[in-house]
């Protein structure tokens, strides 16, 4: 290694369809989107290293907008890279854009902000181009009382009672900033949008909404359960089928 | 067979996800939409009955709203038809509605006009999520060209040159009613409207706009084209993966 090529911090926007894959992280016996991405990498550059992300997805999650840094030893412009990685990759993971960064930035600890949007199908049948990206929801559901229960869930909270792993988490306390309910005919988008998340919170928020809209708890359940910092069974889980990591922001907080 | 059990003539709205089959029609040795309703019918019905839809569609080409019908001599009613053939059917079929119609009803030769969509990705990098639903063209398109070209080739006119069998039809004139070209982003929708089409002839159609709209053919070579009448390799036929068979119309003219 010479001093004109020491390694340099590279970003990447990436997308990725989550239904072929175990989740994002490199686990043995697994195929993973990290584990794909250091294949592409060490094919196009012909060095093994590790690529981070800002945040995991779990298996079957899908990104839009997924970023992760790693540190490259290469000649190659931020167009080849692109290229490069994608000659190399399956086309359901994706490298949207790269460039080179201060080797300051990191994809995970960098990060200020996160938007997630949940799809649901509200629907008797869920049609066959939407099976991959859409949880389904057969019951009509009430926006109004998802919005009102998803405006009491907005803010600064202990979100114990809207994660998968309660108790196992240093500080349950995340800021919502933002969670809104959008219909068009059966299809209905949740967007969370917050400065961070605990393990399987959106997917917890939207299994939770999701009952709300069914009419299967009253929208004063939010405050309840926000105070019990308890995780029940009455909170479940959405299909991960259903969630994309949408973008991840940068910058000032 | 008794008097009260006679055949009756169902219609159904299906969609499917073209990706897995060999196209509409039964053929020895493919996987078919057509095979697998048929399969589904007999497991639910008991009895192997012939599906027939409005128009085939090619091997990878989509559908939102295909309509087919077929006779069968069954109690079930529709709701229980829907959720049984479903139940059957692998989950990129889906059986959206059926009802019984009067027996004049013919999936083909009642439909008073069709839609279709095509569907584009005009950017740099297909993302990972709509690489199984769009046709992906990395060199702007010029929209207002193509909504141009689009205008010439709406209307009455001799579809030779946008047909993949020119010369086998007995009567290549066809009417199409609207040609539309919208954009959001880098999702472009040509959305083609008609009373029939010929063989391959939304392909074709989409595949001369996206060479408009590349610059690659001037807006004055539609009415060329049409008056030509001849299939040349400047009409390109647009990737199966594109296209939408939208839905189809019942009515008056």
């Amino acid at each position: 290694m010479t001093a004109e090529h020491a390694p340099a911090r590279w970003k990447a926007v990436v997308s990725y369809d989550g239904t072929n894959y175990g989740g994002w992280q490199v686990q043995p016996g697994r195929i993973t989107v990290q584990g794909k991405l250091e294949d592409a990498v060490e094919q196009l550059t012909r060095k093994r290293v590790r690529v981070h992300c800002s945040g995991r997805t779990d298996t079957g999650v899908h990104a839009r907008g997924q970023v992760v840094h790693m540190d490259l030893d290469t000649r190659i412009k931020p167009h080849g890279m692109i290229e490069g990685l994608n000659r190399y990759l399956p086309d359901d993971i994706r490298v949207e854009s790269a460039r080179i960064m201060p080797s300051t930035f990191d994809a995970r600890f960098s990060a200020t902000g996160k938007e997630y949007r949940y799809f649901i199908w509200n629907g008797p049948v869920l049609p066959a181009w939407a099976r991959l990206y859409r949880a389904h929801v057969r019951k009509p559901l009430d926006i109004a009382a998802m919005r009102d229960a998803a405006s009491v869930l907005t803010g600064r909270h202990d979100f114990s009672s809207f994660c998968a792993n309660p108790g196992h988490e240093r500080d349950p306390v995340r800021t919502v900033n933002r969670i809104t309910v959008s219909r068009r005919g059966p299809d209905i988008t949740i967007r969370v949008d917050g400065e961070g998340f605990l393990y399987k919170m959106v997917r917890s928020l939207a299994g939770y909404l999701i009952r709300v809209g069914q009419g299967d708890l009253p929208v004063s359940s939010a405050h309840a359960f926000l105070q019990s910092r308890e995780r029940t069974a009455r909170v479940p889980t959405a299909p991960a089928k259903g969630l994309f990591l949408w973008r991840v922001r940068y910058g000032r907080r």
